[in-house]
């Protein structure tokens, strides 16, 4: 045994002891249980016209595109998809990465360095807060959604490059960004306000242009967007969208871009179809937003900007309970506690999405309607 | 024009003048070329079990797997592939990761920190690279498979814990680290070996079993591996390799892990059946180092050590006319130039791939000799 065995052990014994160890739990296909934990909010995953595009696209270019973007795992469907991405958020040029993670990773250490200067919301994804380590900037962490603790920072920035780090949707709260302050600020400072849209697309704004189309701010020279194809685009992979420009920049210099094999053929057509299925049914985000409000009226708590609906629970516990006690009925949904979430509420999360048929979805909210509420008084017994 | 315009032109023009401007060239799913330049070492991308897994996968799961794997987007695909994976590889177990390059960034993360050292050859993968200064750990960068250099700065680690980071043979020379003298010095400080089987997984060892089992490593404490699913097994995809508490900490700890959607079903699907089509045929590699013993003999260089030949070149100007001029001649090889070279020597790069017919394979290795020949001749001209 070596030294690192002990070392393996007594990491796993400190999770124990904290009551947070996890394990990997795998399913099949075709999973009995209501999922509400997922990202799949606009039920395109399974769309027929998403798995027979994802199908094709394996059966006729194989498993892999076979190398990295730039010797000759760039595919036409690449291109298209690009291309399309950009049409549909109002950008002039789009870059299609592997995951959500390296498209976060790509754009900020391409754009920042040890000369800049990272400021970033305490509730940003984990993926933006990596991408700020890895560029070795100076990282400054502010709290959430405050526009005047971002320009105060802006301000102390000097003449280093600046990058103001959000996402439009937060993940964990599911509250939305103030971005037309936060594009403003920007400007004002001549920082680039880097938006992770991967809560927000599909979702938020007319036909699920996201949320800073919503805005007015696609064509804001101090915004670049990033985005997620595994949440609402229902497959896998991640995006940049902002100038050519830009997307030059970081097919030339963005290491996980660059040093990456290029998505594979089967998630960029099966992207490429739900994003094709979207515009056709602009209507398609208004049912998300429906079951929101309807499951944020019976649960007694603020509808959600989009499909996350974060239900703050009295404690840890009580949230542990309350997901086990749903799983039991046949509902799955997500539960964050501490050390996981920044502001120390524990909560469920549950997403709205539009997979669920109208029987399912009604017994879904009613599980965890009742769910809640037991839990809810338990906790005020406890307290 | 906002100031970051400026930049970002000023970066390109930069790009310009120094000869290093790249651009996608997007490819069709057919290409009438043959490719030299691609990963798909054993042509399995293509090949009709691995087309088949991968189409199906897409329909039956869908385009995408859902969340993340600790949410709900662990599939049995997952749990089977990482089952064969480990048993292929002799290890206890694995964890299949979005990316290659991300099974890196997972892989050093949570096993180095703030607290720890990591020593890098200086010829590693960028994504090692890249994962090291993500830890945050202090770096120490040594010659090219220098084993006395790794020793001293293991011997100087004191009581931090140290990574040594390698792959088993490397992306640009194709020669193969010296695994057993390595793992010896890392057991005899306690050391951890981080091994990138890219290249080896597939093309080295007995049915391509990887370079760390053929030398009789696959059980060493001290040798954790990391590979990919995007070269031999012709999908997309990585996997990090070791014992269950490995695996077990990763799942909880390794945040390119956890914050990540889960690798999509038809990658996922593709490697497993690339995986099984190796098994089957464990004479596979065979046909890649004939070839590359071929290639070698012909172009009058060492032969590889994998599936990757490098080839170098009287000069930058030389390996650059080379390319275009085999890619002229309907044949694609990569090329590497300063400042992408550690070593600073310009060359070609072929991977010796079994995707190619005989008689499409010894028209390649005819226009590659002819113009590596003529090309050299050019430079002993000029000097």
């Amino acid at each position: 045994m070596s030294g690192w065995d002990g070392w393996l052990a007594a990491q796993r014994a400190e999770r124990e002891r904290a009551g947070l160890q996890r394990e990997l739990r795998p399913r099949p296909a075709d999973d009995e249980l209501l999922d509400l934990a997922g990202n799949d909010y606009l039920g395109l995953r399974r769309h027929p016209e998403v798995r027979r595009a994802a199908a094709a696209a394996g059966w006729e270019w194989g498993a892999g595109s076979g190398a990295s973007r730039l010797v000759t795992g760039t595919t036409t469907l690449h291109a298209e998809l690009e291309r399309e991405l950009a049409d549909f958020t109002g950008r002039e040029s789009a870059l299609v990465l592997s995951t959500g993670y390296q498209a976060n990773l790509a754009a900020v250490t391409a754009l920042a360095g040890k000369d800049a200067l990272v400021v970033s919301d305490a509730h940003a994804h984990a993926s933006l807060i990596d991408a700020a380590r890895m560029s070795r900037a100076a990282i400054e962490v502010v709290a959430h959604n405050d526009v005047a603790a971002i320009r105060a920072a802006l301000a102390a920035a000097g003449s280093r490059r600046a990058l103001v780090l959000t996402e439009s949707i937060f993940s964990v709260l599911g509250d939305a960004a103030p971005l037309p302050a936060l594009a403003a600020v920007c400007a004002e400072h001549d920082a680039l306000l880097v938006v992770d849209e991967a809560h927000g697309l599909g979702v938020a704004g007319s036909g699920g242009r996201g949320l800073v189309h919503a805005h007015g701010l696609a064509g804001h020279p101090h915004v670049v967007l990033t985005a997620t194809l595994s949440k609402s685009f229902g497959a896998m992979g991640g995006a940049v969208l902002g100038s050519a420009a830009l997307v030059d920049h970081l097919v030339n210099r963005a290491r996980p871009f660059i040093f990456d094999t290029a998505l594979a053929p089967a998630p960029t057509a099966g992207a490429l179809a739900a994003l094709r299925v979207l515009r056709r049914e602009p209507e398609l985000p208004s049912l998300v937003h429906r079951r929101g409000a309807e499951l944020a009226a019976r649960l007694g708590v603020p509808p959600s900007a989009g499909a996350v609906l974060s239900v703050p629970m009295p404690s840890p516990r009580c949230a542990l309970a309350a997901q086990a006690a749903v799983l039991t009925a046949g509902v799955r949904v997500g539960c964050f506690r501490p050390p996981s979430v920044p502001d120390g509420v524990s909560r469920l999360r549950a997403t709205t999405s539009a997979a669920l048929d109208d029987a399912d979805w009604s017994r879904a909210v009613d599980v965890l309607a009742r769910v809640v509420d037991e839990q809810r008084a338990a906790g005020r017994r406890t307290a």
